[in-house]
């Protein structure tokens, strides 16, 4: 019971401070925060997320890791959908927190201009769906792959939650403007409720294209070919 | 007293490197400074006083911390109000060499107009009372939670001083706009001493609601429903 | 042969999230990209191979590295040629996912306008050609230089991985304007291919001077000179 | 010999990547290098030399960084004149091969105008000189208490070397706009050789300021307040 409870507060983490960078920090300042710094926000909280609640649930936060651990042979099968669960709570918790936060912004908080955070592709004015497909796959593909690498019990280090939460940042530097760097179905899902018609009809890319890019990875990982002998 | 001396010395480099950031850093160069390297300048101060004056005292610098880790079970009662103390000596030090500092800008360094680097939240431009409540009170549970976490005695590592200063930067990086991000009653404190009276009007929700955070995080932390069996 | 795949696997995740930095991240959100993010994308994917498919192959990416490891008497020379034409490989084919993906940008992607984030020199906007293949060499002899350093059998530590990353991340940005700071022909081969005749014909100097400059700081390694006793 | 070799190669990497961030960096790209670029191109530059010739010499890349570690009783006198020549050739080879490559910017590299990233102030644009003493003062003070604090005997970790980069960086980030944040003699002098009569009118207190706070914290240091038992 305690790894599902530290996979609702990990993802509460992830979303608070990722989706946050977006509807609180990308709003002002000095400078408004970019792709640097909301890549930072999402990455460096699964790195916060991985060292603190990590030793008890190991910290996946994304369902598209949950599935990718589970085909690599790390996690036993009766645990990914309570994984799945919580993570689904973690992210929507997070969210109603930030609504919370943010409807008190001078004038309102107009969820349809501005946003809520969501994931998105937009064929007008940004990328295509498929555009939009192929990245969900590669990055999270990648994404897993590294994750899978990193904490394989032949050659783990303790830096493996930093170098995650990295990899993760600057997949969101890269890939923000095409498809919105989501790769997890989680956080896609949590803002999405509260974004309106539009985020809730994308919503299914956002689950099915990171499900394929993670399983994906635990299957090569099975193979063996990516890990020393 | 050594602790307690480190303390004064922790919160001096936070709060010299962090509020400089805002006072000196945002005010020119090629680009000015924005949330990113304004939260790292907070974040990594404190990793920087954590590895150097850690060992000492564990580097606490903020009332929220130690408020935090004494519901945790992690410190004596004797030392909570000497840290605290020494925490805001440490922030009081720092404000007046970086009002030293600043007062040689070219025209003066104008309070009224540039501020002085406190927190504080704008109902008219920004944000709420309330919505500055909910981040302090949230973002520094947040904080705290992964500070107890990465320190847990069962699975602590040599990256928890670093884990932590990251976790603060992303934190202000998303949350800078609605309420300064202090999540740090030394922190609002000494800057508030220069800034006006808007500044010390404001001071009490920067006071009570990151303890009411650190408590929290202390609470959940003492239950073990966080860390590993 | 499993080396040679994770070559190909690491060289895909470098210039899949570099170059991706340039021909996604670098043309939209709230801020375009600029070096500090596209060089922590370079440097970190580098950071982010190093350990995952590290313990497999190395890590090495790039034919400057893998001639400077050689010639420092870090690796076998039947390895030479085949970790050159991995690294070819795993560059193209990221280069290939690349433009599938931002094809679909709306309006289409127009790589003679908007290039394909090739490295070059414009004599006219920017830096000489003398200019470039300075920054080229002495930046690889620094690159190379500091990967003999950090892994050096008498004294790598775990860090090693990290501060290879970092490094290139801040060569990145440092020198970026200058040549596009590639240090690595593999990752500008990958990207010319398609970039037109302009990037084909000078890609020589992306070739020559990084294993210039890697082959250089593959010698000074192995006098000993820079390695403790 | 060798450890005074390392100390020159360490220097020219600080100051190549440093310094060639402001020359190189600062001037273009699609956003032109802000502060905090240029802070984490001077302070991982000492990082990746701290991994890579640490271990031969330590990585002191500063005068005041050596002064401060004599006086905290970390080295011999005998080695104080030889790192500090070492200190100097390194950061003028670094200026030269600097001035080189940007000698081929189109319409020439004007040094008049465009600075050669020497350290200064500017009482009329800027802060006064009582503003950039203060601030090389207690900020060199500030970065060599954390050198000697992260690297002390009784409990150093490997992280050292990187906290101590991170540390530069967001002083940098910090006081760029006051005094260009020098800290260091050695970075103040090789490029003010080549940067007219203003910046040589000015290096003396880019040797002063930083050599009182090195020496400051190291004679702190010896009184061991700041280590734990």
């Amino acid at each position: 019971m305690k790894k599902y409870i530290a996979e609702v507060v990990g993802t509460f983490i992830l979303v608070f401070i990722g989706v946050g960078s977006v509807v609180a920090g990308g709003l002002g300042g000095v400078l408004p925060l970019g792709q640097v710094g909301i890549g930072l926000c999402f990455g460096l909280a699964v790195t916060a997320a991985a060292y603190s609640i990590g030793p008890v649930s190991g910290a996946h936060l994304n369902p598209a890791v949950t599935v990718g651990a589970f085909l690599a042979g790390r996690m036993s099968v009766a645990d990914v959908i309570p994984y799945i669960i919580a993570q689904l709570v973690g992210a929507t918790l997070a969210s109603v927190v930030l609504l919370l936060a943010v409807s008190g912004k001078a004038g309102g908080y107009d969820v349809a201009t501005l946003g809520f955070g969501q994931n998105g592709w937009d064929p007008v004015k940004g990328f295509s769906m498929t555009s939009a497909f192929v990245i969900e796959v590669v990055a999270t593909f990648v994404f897993v792959t590294v994750i899978l690498g990193v904490t394989h019990p032949k050659h783990t280090t303790i830096l493996a939650g930093l170098v995650i939460g990295l990899t993760l940042a600057i997949l969101h530097m890269a890939f923000i403007p095409v498809s919105g760097n989501s790769l997890n179905p989680a956080r896609a899902f949590g803002p999405a409720l509260f974004a309106g018609a539009g985020a809730l009809g994308q919503l299914w890319l956002y689950i099915v294209a990171p499900l394929i890019g993670g399983a994906l990875a635990g299957i090569v990982s099975r193979t063996g070919l990516l890990s020393a002998d």
